[in-house]
């Protein structure tokens, strides 16, 4: 069978005219190498934000339906650009929006799940001899109204519609030449890495490495759907997200990542009442605030103490929920710290290998780094440490874990 | 039964933040009146062409349907801004593509006719009491395709809209005050019409006033619609176009207009054989070339002299074709000539009312000025004459036909 390939192109992929041809010319010889083309692309450059800043100036409290009919077309115009472009270098092309490629949505404006891809015309065209193009971010949902389904959205089109049309292969092209052990901008000594797993790629993009939102690895995951994450500027082969037999030689370790978007967030000395914490955390799920580590520590006689950590865009929110169960409980007192970063270490030979984490924590201590919080799942170690040792800390556990071999 | 009014606003009526500020103000003022409002939207100012800009750059032979793709976006940004803008101000919105608002039509991209407004959507969406803003423009085909419907396509968007929904007056905003004896730059004595015949108002669009598509007034024609031309930066009432009854004491002329967008092309000499005339204008047919007036002079062994007008747009591919023409049947020379005029006296009270042709023949003589072509209808008589007598023209049958008054 013909094999089919779906590729993405993020907003700076098409930021121009210029860029829009180099890309045209990219899906071409992709077609021309034997394969049916599906293409997603995002809005050109910077258009999602300007469009943004008019509707702000227009009405700083729209609503949701309005944001999406609004946004949507910038997808739009970069898909029409691209299906011409390649029309212009003579090859069959055609441009769908999100709800043309049969993209249906919950009926959730601005953060629609997709429920359904119904491909039969993306495959039509395709067996006209067609490249598709299709706009990311976006479909309709019941009502035929365009919605848009929010952060890492284009990323998730792709994702999604390549394992409905069950393509041999997702390329995610983007401004990096995959993934690396570590952000090559902290350590020049970062490797490219081959492979990855989705588990170990889920890890990495949860705490800071943004080439891939964690959504769109989750879904990929769950089809078992190939991901070539590559860069658009280059031929060079990038990284392949899929699952990864054990039998591979593999280090224990594959990735370091550093997130600084972190607070830390504590209430002090709740009086010791059952259902605090419950109460809290309820709270601020129902404020949609996403709590990432959590610590509690109980001082006889004065009650306990309770740290979570947040990103840094809903602390405003998360201390005003926090202060108001404090008021509430009773509770001394509520503190926020920003000066902290995340680090981790990610990798699926961590399981059966015991004593990583203890390594971690000893290759801290020797760099003089105190750890504030942990936390750990099974492929992945994270401790909360000053900011101003984020770098530092990251460097010594790249080295240390033999990444640069 | 509720009232029902279709406003319309062109791109300069929506062209900035402030202006469309003003447009959502406007409607609200009418949806308060007690009136259900559907507002039909261009794009704002330049947006159409900036995109074809673009367009042209990556592709300057694009396809007409990614052409469509693309520039439908224009009305999609302007429609869902002037919702948000809308429900700033608390009343409420919503905004919809032509293909959500029902508009259906054919499978011809960049040039569709509207086939068919599915109007239950528009319907439901004004009994829950909102202010619905539909995409001028554009529709869907069979395929679900975007399709935008070409020139005077708002303006025919809001009227076969109005027509649909069986709306008491379909409002034409511009930045006119209505529609005027003559040309108020060109003649300062011109007077608004408080009211039109859609006959007149067809004549007068065909002729050159460039308030209303013919194809749209046509539409009006058809449903008996009620049309109010009018300024969207006054309150001032504009011109009504509607069926006139004869029983109205009315001008005999109602309107003079000019149009400086004409050429002649004459082919001359041509060998006096049946069927050359017939050959000529089905070639210019074919080309979708619209040829206005014809005269054909012969002169006794010398063959005939055949002459006709086309828009300026037109004349490359009209003389071309008429060359071609030439040659096959032998005909001595094609020659063209655009420094011409077609100025044109209006009225229903024309009929029955003989010698009015006569009189403003008479004028143009007074003044000196040279007829060159003649054509009639029954409510109009336009003569081409040298485009540097326009002015005068019209400032003096202005005058003579009494429409100052």
């Amino acid at each position: 069978m013909k094999k089919l390939i779906v590729q993405k192109y993020g907003g700076t992929s098409v930021g121009s005219v210029e860029k829009i041809k180099n890309v045209a010319r990219r899906v071409i010889k992709t077609k021309k190498s034997g394969a049916d083309v599906v293409v997603v692309v995002s809005a050109m450059g910077h258009t999602t934000d300007e469009l943004i800043d008019l509707l702000i100036k227009v009405n700083p409290n729209y609503e949701p339906r309005e944001y999406d009919m609004l946004i949507s077309t910038g997808e739009q115009v970069s898909a029409s650009l691209l299906a011409s472009a390649i029309q212009a270098e003579g090859e069959k092309a055609i441009s769908l929006t999100g709800g043309q490629a049969g993209v249906v949505t919950e009926d959730i404006p601005s953060k629609a799940r997709i429920k359904d891809v119904k491909f039969q015309r993306v495959r039509k065209e395709l067996d006209d001899g067609k490249i598709v193009i299709v706009t990311g971010f976006q479909g309709i949902d019941s009502k035929g109204d365009i919605t848009t389904i929010g952060r890492g959205g284009s990323d998730t089109s792709a994702i999604v519609i390549a394992a409905a049309l069950k393509a041999d292969v997702c390329e995610i092209y983007t401004d990096v030449n995959g993934i690396y052990t570590t952000d090559p901008r902290i350590v020049p000594e970062a490797k490219k890495l081959k492979f990855i797993s989705y588990e170990e790629m889920l890890e990495l993009a949860s705490v800071g490495a943004q080439v891939l939102h964690p959504r769109s690895i989750e879904c990929a995951k769950n089809y078992k759907l190939t991901v070539h994450v590559r860069s658009s500027y280059n031929d060079e082969e990038g990284t392949i997200v899929k699952e990864v037999s054990s039998m591979e030689k593999r280090n224990t370790v594959s990735g370091v990542a550093a997130d600084t978007n972190v607070v830390k967030v504590g209430i002090l000395k709740v009086p010791d009442k059952p259902g605090v914490a419950s109460m809290l955390f309820t709270e601020l799920a129902n404020a949609h605030i996403s709590v990432d580590m959590i610590i509690q520590s109980v001082h006889e006689g004065t009650g306990a103490d309770i740290a979570f950590t947040v990103s840094k865009d809903d602390v405003k929110k998360a201390v005003e929920v926090t202060e108001k169960i404090a008021k509430k409980t009773g509770a001394a007192k509520v503190v926020s710290d920003g000066d902290l970063a995340k680090v981790s270490i990610v990798g699926v030979g961590m399981i059966g290998t015991p004593g990583v984490a203890a390594k971690m924590f000893e290759i801290l201590s020797n760099e003089a780094i105190n750890i504030e919080m942990i936390s750990t799942s099974e492929i992945r170690v994270s401790c909360i440490i000053k900011k101003e040792f984020a770098k530092k800390a990251v460097t010594a556990l790249h080295k240390a874990f033999g990444l640069e071999k």
